[in-house]
């Protein structure tokens, strides 16, 4: 029994509340600092770590240890975001006094909005969990963070707590500016908590809305930024068919196999013209799981959901063998366009695993009006060759997904400046996003000064822009 | 009977939805044209539109004549903001081929959400109303607009729905992209409609409540953007109160029975030094009330408010008369801070009308716990000397208020770039702003576009900055 005990989880929040007077006070070079510190610690015990991580996972090493390089990079990022200063959104208005009515001196900027509650994911044990991308944006702009362990790698989560406690430590962070709780009662516990000011998720539809809707329904609601589930859509037309179908086939495999299929990204319906040269290729790609599926929850979920997809009349595999010695296997399933038009509930439902679904077109006319019914994506893909016109299929996609790919896979997630991971309902809770540059912004909240003198000033509002940052001053933007 | 029908609401979000296809094509510098044709049309109808609203709402002429002035200089505001271009938030990352993972490349920029739900208040007719800064921000990003109506000034929402939709038709703008309903049924089946991608809200914290648990609960959720309640605590030190505490009461006074005391920003509790020269001087500046209040239930609100201050022990009115002859009359409560440390919970409820509660202090040391104590707030305020250490009472009221004061007092709002409308909960019920230039961040949505080709990418996004705005590219910020 490790669950942390309700008087544990209120010892941490409080800590952590006291802890966010520092970190509100502290500098960006200070946090940046702290940053670097929990990057390179964790760099330093990569190999340690991706044992414990593949023990628990079974994901195997290439892949856990470039996504410890992943973490660590993303940790850098931010670190390199906060230096730069534009987080900060400092925004400048000089007194207008012969205004009617008068202006005064006005200047906001952002500010950290206290504790935040992180809810780790599985299928990403270094990058959406304990050090990852939400933990790494909320420190990166002064928040105080307590995790909430997944459960399908407990002992990950432990070492990689204590990494970041003491790289913390030893940057000089302050006590409380970072723990670790286990337990579905202390997740619950913990976006309840009166201390804690925001909360953020990556998990299924059901856990996510269930935290949402507790964070909604607080005494005293709570931002809550969650993201859930996503099923990618992706259109190949006639002509990119043509031009490169086998090459689209071994792309498509790689990609929805990845990791047994447990991305959220995971391309999960592809539509494919009629006799498509990419469906004619694509059981060449699709082989064997490299392995278990990350928690039994996942194995049986993935079985479900491949029994709703073989129940519907017109579905046929295509790739990929039904066999199965315990380590499900990829597969392939297929149906016609009005098959999918009838079943689109079913056959739209996310699967977390090694399958996807080809939906055979005779005419890419008859496309939008079903894309138009799918879900929230995190992500939509058009394969398309120049002649084609995409407006069509591009409006209804990008009306429907965060990131619109026009080359390649959704699988793979860049973290940068522009990266947004993200999408409507029920792909994420809000508007922002989960990766990149901006996730930094969901842990903040604008404040105004108004005829504040000079010497109350945070330094990124001072007259003489100490901090050298960008800011907007009297309606123009300007470098440092 | 004026209230909307269910149909009726259907077909207006039904047609909302198919204007955003044209509204989310349009350029900045037509919806730029939108917004100012709007303007326009409302100052050339101010005369007439004052009287109606004199009538409906009895706040007078001249309030009413400067409140047109701030409507329409806020949709001229928005329509710079549009054609300033940051607003969008372009960012662009270059490929990367030599990265491990290979980088592909990324544009970010941001989007509008969809059709919009605006929920009017009662005390701007104008300004918070229908075609206030909600309206405003939404039109400018691309959203089109359904105003649930106030049924506090019934005929000035029809009259500027009127103008509003004839405005928007002349410059262009598509059928659908504005609609006015009524009645409580329409706005609770406005905020439940499917097509309804996000809400915004200024009123109170129960009917504001109500509205962001169904925004919440519905099945697909969505964000929703309320003002709700704000008691604006001000800090009066020994020295500043000594040095201009006769000015200081002549301001109070003249904030706090503005509009009758009907302002969100309304100094609603003021903590001065024991036997200040602000009490002395406080009676003299308190007189009648101009008019009634704005509405039946208002009225009976800000009853029961006084008869909750008169019944704590101790409580005292030091200005104003308890006389009343149907238009209630300004009055001032002091209580020492013992009083209000035991009554905090009755003494800092909002009560919207023309009451303020001074706070007598005999320590400063004393405030900073009691100040904690309270809740979020859109505004704090501290008149304070150059010589005070305001830094104890700055933390506490900056980490519980949007806009920090250091002159004047909280019921000026400017509408400026720099304008921070907001605060930690009841104040409001997420991180953004109401007022001011990122207002329109609210109603907007991120989106990335990888690999996309040129002829495919908004115009924002293409290579050679067409649209000549600010972007980030390859992580540097560039002006055009």
């Amino acid at each position: 029994m490790t669950d942390s005990t309700p008087a544990e989880l209120d010892r941490l929040a409080t800590a952590a509340a006291a802890a966010f007077a520092a970190t509100a006070a502290s500098t960006d070079a200070e946090r940046a600092a702290w940053l670097r510190a929990v990057a390179t610690e964790l760099d330093a015990h990569a190999h340690e770590l991706v044992a414990i991580a593949d023990g628990e996972t079974a994901l195997g090493e290439t892949r856990l240890r470039g996504e410890v390089a992943r973490t660590t990079g993303q940790l850098r990022l931010f670190a390199d975001v906060v230096e730069e200063g534009s987080y900060l959104e400092a925004v400048i208005d000089h007194a207008v006094p012969d205004a009617a009515p008068p202006r005064p001196d006005l200047r906001r900027m952002l500010r950290p909005v206290g504790p935040v509650a992180v809810f780790a994911a599985s299928n990403f044990p270094f990058a959406f969990s304990v050090a990852g991308g939400d933990t790494a944006s909320a420190l990166a702009v002064g928040c105080p963070v307590i995790v909430k362990a997944h459960p399908g790698h407990p002992e990950l989560s432990r070492r990689v707590a204590s990494l970041v406690s003491q790289a913390l430590a030893g940057a000089g962070a302050p006590d409380g500016v970072f723990a670790l709780v286990e337990g579905r009662e202390a997740g619950v516990a913990l976006i309840e908590h009166p201390a804690i000011a925001a909360g953020s998720f990556t998990g299924s539809v059901a856990g996510g809305r269930a935290l949402a809707d507790r964070a909604a329904a607080r005494p005293s609601p709570i931002p809550f930024f969650g993201e859930l589930g996503s099923i990618n859509p992706v259109v190949v037309t006639e002509a990119a068919d043509a031009a490169r179908g086998a090459a689209l086939a071994q792309g498509l495999a790689g990609s929805f196999q990845l990791g047994a299929g447990q991305f959220c990204t995971k391309p999960g319906i592809v539509f494919v013209p009629d006799g498509s040269a990419l469906e004619s290729a694509l059981p060449a790609h699709v082989g064997s799981a490299p392995h278990r599926l990350l928690t039994d929850a996942i194995d049986r979920g993935f079985r479900a959901g491949l029994a709703h997809l073989a129940a519907v009349p017109g579905a046929e595999v295509v790739a990929g063998r039904a066999a199965d010695d315990g380590i499900p296997q990829p597969l392939v399933y297929a149906v016609d366009l009005d098959t999918f038009a009838t079943h689109l509930e079913t056959l739209s439902a996310e699967v977390f695993g090694p399958v996807t679904l080809l939906v055979r077109y005779g005419s890419a006319a008859d496309l939008p009006a079903v894309l138009a019914r799918l879900e929230g994506s995190l992500t939509a893909t058009i394969h398309a060759e120049d002649a084609d016109d995409v407006t069509p299929v591009l409006d209804v996609l990008a009306a429907r997904a965060g990131r619109v790919l026009f080359a390649g896979w959704p699988t793979g997630v860049a973290v940068t400046w522009s990266q947004h991971h993200g999408g409507p309902w029920p792909s994420t809770t809000s508007q922002h996003t989960s990766v990149g540059a901006t996730a930094a912004r969901r842990f903040q909240r604008p404040i105004a000064y108004q005829d504040a003198p000079e010497r109350v000033l945070p330094a990124a509002l001072r007259e003489g822009n100490p901090l050298s940052i960008p800011r907007r001053v009297d309606g123009a933007l300007r470098l440092p």
